[in-house]
């Protein structure tokens, strides 16, 4: 008899990002906002491809702005539930150095920048990577209020969670940009992933 | 120029639990007892092969206890720190099913089993999985005590934020033995893959 049971998974950038994925990453991103404009666009650009929600993040080298991985939300393309823009970030980082720890090598720490702050599930993946910067959009309610998205409950010291371990928190980047990008999301009713709240952003 | 960014990524079960699957999934589980043997035996024996922590989970049909994925911990084995054992069970379980919602079913709720209380990110990974029931060894400070590992920053509310959307909450199911195997673990000096207090288990 085989295995009516699955025993490998896997996950990919979708064509529109691939075939953008040179040019993109081509210069350094050498300021907080540069990099996270680039974040925004990706994270516009991924809901009306229907890949997944309104989120994007990239890995980059904290000092010089070198893009180490770009990622999206995949839940859609995917059809797994995990495959939010963090995680798909992070783990494209850590197949590009080959090492799950992204804070191995002491003379490049890498940062990852993402368009608010992560929901409860990728507040943990972002801990565990090895990163040692993170920053963020924002951190407020708007995200859930103009998204409709669940992100999950989250501790009042989350950001001091953070720096007790030694990763750094940068806050309020570009943040009228990534509102202006829930709101466009907000108005055009796309199918929000988590109708019955169980889904997170 | 071709691209020095990884647009994709996957990962395995271990060949031992590969080799294994068939057989421990043959049967329904019926009881909670018996589905947390299975998760205890695999918890042990996946840190003693050396593919991560000492920790498994497994997603059933909760009503007849029949096993739709089968998962580890593999951060060590994947090379990817976000592969814990929830993670891997619940992606597997949406590859089985084809849905990256393990809800959408209404005649079918599934469960997820797992050998303590979800870290914060698998807490979030769990709440977006679209499982309906969760059942766990325990919840205290014993995991981290006896193995090592930071479960990162959870809420005094986490049962409630869960049973909040509709996820109930089973705990102290086979409690001895998972502390047995986290006891063995630390006792065995083994690698724990956050040397510097950054990966969760």
């Amino acid at each position: 008899m085989t295995s009516q049971l699955a025993t490998s998974f896997s996950a990919e950038l979708p064509a529109w990002l691939r075939s953008e994925l040179d040019e993109l990453a081509a210069v350094p991103r050498v300021t907080l906002d540069d990099r996270m404009a680039l974040v925004n666009y990706l994270a516009d650009r991924n809901w009306r491809e229907g890949n997944g929600g309104p989120f994007a993040a990239i890995v980059v080298d904290h000092t010089t702005g070198e893009i180490v991985s770009l990622g999206v939300n995949v839940v859609l393309s995917s059809s797994l539930s995990s495959m939010h823009a963090e995680v798909t970030a992070l783990t494209l980082a850590q197949v590009a150095v080959g090492n799950w720890d992204l804070g191995a090598d002491p003379d490049r720490e890498l940062e990852l920048v993402v368009n608010w702050r992560p929901c409860v599930m990728c507040y943990g993946a972002t801990m565990w990577s090895g990163v040692k910067h993170l920053v963020v959009a924002g951190d407020g309610p708007e995200l859930e209020t103009l998204s409709g998205f669940d992100e999950g409950p989250m501790r009042e010291d989350w950001a001091q969670q953070f720096e007790d371990r030694g990763i750094s928190v940068a806050q309020d980047i570009g943040r009228d940009a990534a509102l202006a990008v829930f709101r466009a999301y907000g108005e055009a009713e796309t199918l929000v992933y988590n109708a019955r709240g169980t889904s997170g952003a």
